[in-house]
C-alpha cells in the first residue's frame, strides 16, 4: 500500500456500490463547475468520493448521498490537485513534511521529487529517509532516485556516490517513480557505461528516466542524449529548446522556481507555434521557503502560464493530467474522474486561481490558505543530523591564496555571478598581491570550498565577482550544490574562518558575518540542507539572511541561490569544487591563474 | 525478450553511438516529410535506425551513414506504423500469422488483440497458443487476456471458462498487455466478485483493463461500470457515447470494422465539439478476411476518419501515439522518435494514405501492397484442430419445434436481424403448426444452436427473421459468438441436419446448403474459428459463402456477421444459446412462445 492510500482495485467494490447508488459516498461536492482535464471542458457536474477516491462524477450525485455523507455545496470551479512534475524538496530548506505543509494550502497534492542533494551528503540511506518521510504525508510525494552523485565524476568528491546497483535497488521501493534527472549529459552522449546502466535499471523496472540536458546545442549532442533514454527535460530555457524536446519524443518540463523563469520563454511553443500541448508539463525544480510562504507553489506556476497567454484549461492540463500521464499515473491521479485519488481544489476564478479549499484523498487538507491536516515527521537519526565534518577549526590562513613566486599582480580566473541566472561567466581580473597573497579588489572577493564530508580539512580557494560585497564580511553555506561541501564567500579571511567554524558548530546551514559578528543564521541541521521547522520560520530566517547579504553590499536580487550554486560543476561556465576550479564549458579542472601574467 | 525485439535499454549504447555519429546506422531514410505525432507537425526530417529502433530523427542524418547503411531516399511522408487499439484476430477467420500477413501491406504494425473467441472454445490453453503465435510475428501483436468466458454466466455454456486465477496467471506472460473487453457489464455494475477480481488482477499487474459497455444508458449504470476500472470502451455508437467515456476518464475507441461503422457518428466529439483528441483511439474490433484483402485495415479506418472531417494529423495520432499511450507503450512505439521500434510507413499522400512502403522494426516488410517478410506459423496441436464434438449425427427431428398441445398457430418470439447492426430486435410472429411442429413462414425461418463442446447432442431451437431466405436451404457455422457452439439457420430441417453434420466432419467452419446440396464451404479447422490458409484464399471462400447466402434469398449486406452473432447473449435484444432463448434486455432466459396465444 503506497502512500497510505488503498488501490483502486482494492476499493472498486465500494466505488461501484457508491456510483450505483447502493452505498453512500463519504463526500459529495455539489453544484460546482468541474474542470475536466480529460475532455478539456468545464462541466456543471457533481462529484462523489469514497475511500479517498472519486466514485462518481456526473450531472447529479444525489444518489450517492447518505445520512453520514459530508456535503460541500459550492458554485466554485473544481480543478484537480496540482502536480509538480520535477522538484527538489531540499531547495526549500525544509524536510518533506514541512515542505508538504507549506504547499498544501497552495493546492499542490502531488510532487515528483528528486532528493539529489541529500544523496550527495548521505547516499542511498539519505534518499531512503526522504522517501520514507514522503510516504507519510497526506499528499502524494513520489521519489525520483537520484542518478548523479557525484554530478560530475572526477571534478568533485561527494559524501557518498550513487551506483547503478543503488539505482536498481531503489527501483523496488514503493514510492520510487523513476530516475532523477540524468545531469551527466556528457556521460550519456559518450555512452558512459554507468550512466547507461542506471537508465537501463530504471527502464527495465518500467519507470521513467528524468532528463537534464543543460546545453543550448540542439544538434548531434542533443540527439545522442535523447537516444540514451531520458524521457523528459526541464533545462530548456528557450522556445526552440521546448520544441526540440517534444519533437524528439521527450516531455518538455517548463519551470518557474524561485530563481527559474523558463515558462514565458518556452510556452510560446504551444501558444504561438501551436504544438500539441500534451507533452508540456509545468514544474518548479527549486523553490525557496520564502517563495512558498509568500508567493505560492504550483498555483503560482499555473497562474503565470495563464498570464503568459496560455488557455487556462491547457495550463491546468500541464499541471495535472499531462504530468500524471508522463509518470504512468493517469489512472491514479491528475483528473477528476472515477477511480482516481480524490485530490481536488475549489477555486472561484480560473485565471487568478485563488486556492479556496484543498481536498486530498477525499479529506479537506486546507481552507483559505490554512492547513488543516497533520504532516508527520520522520525520526531523523543522528547520522542525518551530524553531517558537517570539517576535521579541524579553520583559520584565516586556510583562505590565503599564495601568488606565484615574485608576482606583484596576477591575472586570476574569476567566477562571474549573473543576476537571476544559474550559469556563471568565466571572467578574469588583475588582482594585487600583498605579502605573497592574492587580494580581492573592487567587486572581486574570495570564494572557498571547505571540505565537510570526510573531515579532510581541505580548503580550495578562488575568486568570485558580481555580488557587490563591500566592507568586511563573509558568508558561508553548507547548501553547496551538488556535492554540498561548504561554500564560503567573503572579503575578509578571518571572518570566512569564523563563518565556516560556525556552521561546523550548528551542524550546517547558512551564516552571514559582517565586521566580526554573525548578522544572520539559517540553521539547517538535517544533512546541512534542511530544517525541520515550519516554512514560515525558515523563510523568516532566510529573509534575514538575504537582508544581511544586502547589508554586506550585495546588490543582486536574492543572490542566495547564486551563492549556493557556485560549486555546481555541471552548469557552465566556471565553478569551484573540492578538487579545484572547474571549467564547465570543457568539463575539466583548470588553474586559478592565467599563464600569461 | 518480448516480440523478438531487444529493449531500448539493451541497445541504448548502440543508439547513442549512432546518434552521436560514432557508429553507422543500419538504415537511413532521407528527404522525407516526417509526421511527428508528438508535436503534431510535419517536418523535413531524416531518420536513422539501428537494432530495429529509431536512433536519430532530425534535419540531417548524414552523420549516421556508413558504408553498410541501407539508404532510402524519398520525398514521401513518413508516418508511424498504424496501431489497432482493439480487435479480435479470429474474426478474420485467420490465424495470427495469416492475419499479420494480410495487414502488414496495409501498414498495420501493432495490434492489441483479444483472443476471446478461442478462449471460449479452448480456454487458457487456446489463449496461450494465440499469444505464442502472436509473439512470433514481425510486427507487434499484444494479447489482451480474455475476461468473459462465458460472456454471460448462466445464460450459456462455453467449452472452457476463464477464472480470475487464469487472468492472474496470464498477466505474467510476456505478450499480455492487459485484460480483454470486460463485457459482463451487468456483472460489474452489480459488483460481481469474479469480474472485479479479474480487473483487480490486471490492475495490480499494472496493466490495462479493456472495457465493453454495450448500452445506450449513460446514467448511473454507466457510472457504476466506469468505477469498476475499465480504461477504455469501443462499444460507443453515438457522439454522446464517446463524450461520456472521455469525460469519465476512459479512452473512447471508435471502430470501423467489416460490420461496425462507429467512427463517423462519434468523431464529431472532436471535429465539432472540440474535445481534446488525446483520448480518442481508432480500432477495427472485427475485420473479415475479405475486408483485409479488398479494403484494408487500419489504413482504411484512418482514411475514413479523415473523410469524416478529422484533421489528418489528429486522425494519425488516434491510430498511433494515442493508442501507444493508452497501453503504457508511448516510449516503445507509436511515434517516429528516438528509441522507439522503427515502425514507419512511406506514403505519398496524407489524405488518401496509399501505403507505399512498410518498415517494421527497421526491416522492410511490405512494398506496394506486397508483403516481403515471413509470418511464421505456430504448430497448432490436435487439441486445437479437433474441436467440433457433436456426440451424434443430428437428424431433421432434432430441429423440430413442438407446438403447445392443441395449438394450430402459436405466437412465437422471433430474433429480428437488422442489416449492418449487431443488436437484434425482439419480434413476435404468429406461426402455423403442422403435424404438431411449428413452421417458419414468410421471412421467419428456423434457428438452432447445436452444442459442440461437450458432445451432449443438445439442440436448442428458435425462430429468426430478416435474412430473407426463401426456398429450401440451411446454413451452419461454428463461428457462433461468443460461446461458439454451432448456429444453424434454415428453412428446411433436413438440410439443417446435413449442414450441421458436415461441420462435424470438417472440424468446423461455415457451410451453406440449398436444395439438398452444399453450395459453399469455408473450412475453419483451428478451433472451428480459423483457417491457417492465406487471407486471399479464405476471403475467396467467404465470398462464395456470402454469394451462396444470396442464392438462398438473403437480401442483406454481408449477413454472415449477423448469422454468427445470433448467439451473442450480451448484445440486445433477443438471442439464442445452448440453454435456450435469451432476452438480452433483461439478461435472462425466456420462453419461445408468448403466453397469451
Amino acid at each position: 500500500m503506497e502512500h497510505n492510500v488503498k488501490s483502486w482495485a482494492d476499493v472498486a467494490p465500494r466505488l461501484v456500490d457508491v456510483a450505483a447508488g447502493r452505498a453512500p459516498g463519504d463526500l459529495v461536492i455539489r453544484g460546482g463547475q468541474l474542470v475536466n482535464v480529460q475532455s478539456r471542458e468545464v462541466l456543471r457536474w457533481d462529484v462523489a468520493v469514497a475511500e479517498g477516491r472519486f466514485a462518481y462524477v456526473g450531472p447529479d450525485a444525489s444518489h450517492c448521498v447518505g445520512p453520514e455523507t459530508r456535503i460541500i455545496d459550492t458554485e466554485s470551479f473544481l480543478i484537480p490537485g496540482l502536480c509538480d512534475g520535477h522538484m527538489h524538496i531540499e531547495s526549500g530548506m525544509l524536510t518533506p513534511a514541512e515542505f508538504a505543509a507549506a504547499v498544501i494550502p497552495h493546492g499542490t497534492t502531488t510532487m515528483f521529487t528528486d532528493p539529489h542533494e541529500i544523496a550527495n551528503v548521505l547516499g542511498l540511506d539519505g534518499v531512503r529517509m526522504m522517501h520514507d518521510e514522503a510516504l507519510m504525508q497526506p499528499i502524494n510525494i513520489y521519489t525520483q532516485m537520484p542518478s548523479c552523485a557525484p554530478s560530475a565524476p572526477g571534478l568533485e568528491t561527494t559524501g557518498f556516490e550513487i551506483s547503478a546497483e543503488d539505482v536498481a535497488e531503489a527501483m523496488a521501493w514503493p514510492g520510487i517513480i523513476g530516475l532523477g534527472e540524468m545531469m551527466n549529459f556528457p556521460g550519456v552522449i559518450n555512452a558512459d557505461p554507468q550512466m547507461l546502466a542506471e537508465m537501463a535499471a530504471t527502464m527495465h523496472a518500467g519507470k521513467t528516466v528524468g532528463g537534464h540536458y543543460a546545453s543550448p546545442d540542439k544538434g548531434v549532442a542533443f540527439s545522442a542524449y535523447v537516444a540514451g533514454g531520458a524521457a523528459d527535460d526541464h533545462e530548456g530555457t528557450a522556445e526552440a529548446d521546448a520544441i526540440a524536446r517534444v519533437r524528439n519524443g521527450m516531455r518538455s518540463m517548463m519551470r518557474l522556481g524561485s530563481a527559474w523563469y523558463d515558462v514565458e520563454s518556452q510556452i510560446t511553443a504551444v501558444t504561438e507555434k501551436g504544438l500539441d500541448p500534451r507533452n508540456f508539463i509545468l514544474c518548479t525544480d527549486d523553490c525557496m521557503a520564502g517563495t512558498l510562504v509568500n508567493d505560492g507553489h504550483m498555483n503560482r506556476v499555473v497562474r503565470h502560464a495563464i498570464a503568459c497567454g496560455c488557455d487556462p484549461l491547457i495550463a491546468l492540463q500541464m499541471a495535472t493530467i499531462n504530468t500524471a500521464t508522463h509518470f504512468g499515473l493517469e489512472r491514479e491521479l491528475g483528473s477528476i474522474t472515477p477511480g482516481r485519488r480524490a485530490d481536488v481544489i475549489l477555486t472561484s476564478d480560473l485565471t487568478t486561481l485563488p486556492i479556496d479549499h484543498v481536498i486530498a484523498r477525499g479529506q479537506t487538507v486546507a481552507q483559505d490558505g490554512k492547513i488543516s491536516v497533520d504532516c508527520p515527521h520522520y525520526d531523523w537519526p543522528a547520522t542525518a543530523r551530524q553531517t558537517v565534518r570539517m576535521g579541524k577549526t579553520v583559520t584565516a590562513e586556510d583562505f590565503g591564496v599564495p601568488a606565484p613566486e615574485g608576482k606583484n599582480t596576477v591575472k586570476a580566473k574569476v567566477i562571474g555571478v549573473v543576476e537571476n541566472q544559474a550559469p556563471t561567466k568565466a571572467l578574469t581580473a588583475e588582482l594585487p598581491v600583498v605579502d605573497g597573497l592574492v587580494q580581492g579588489e573592487g567587486d572581486v572577493c574570495q570564494i572557498a570550498l571547505v571540505e565537510r564530508h570526510r573531515a579532510t580539512g581541505d580548503v580550495t580557494n578562488g575568486f568570485v565577482s558580481g555580488f557587490g560585497y563591500s566592507g568586511s564580511m563573509a558568508m558561508a553555506s553548507t547548501v553547496a550544490h551538488d556535492s554540498h561541501h561548504m561554500i564560503v564567500v567573503g572579503t575578509d579571511r578571518a571572518q570566512m574562518a569564523l563563518a565556516s567554524n560556525r556552521l561546523g558548530e550548528v551542524g550546517g546551514g547558512v551564516t552571514v558575518w559582517k565586521d566580526g559578528k554573525e548578522i544572520a543564521l539559517v540553521p539547517l541541521p538535517i544533512a546541512g540542507l534542511m530544517s525541520d521547522r515550519p516554512a514560515a520560520e525558515v523563510a523568516a530566517a532566510a529573509d534575514r539572511m538575504v537582508k544581511a547579504m544586502a547589508e554586506c553590499g550585495c546588490t543582486l536580487n536574492n543572490a542566495y541561490m547564486q551563492h549556493s550554486l557556485l560549486a555546481l560543476v555541471v552548469i557552465p561556465e566556471l565553478r569551484i569544487s573540492d578538487l579545484g576550479l572547474v571549467d564547465v564549458t570543457k568539463f575539466e579542472l583548470t588553474e586559478l591563474f592565467e599563464d600569461n601574467v
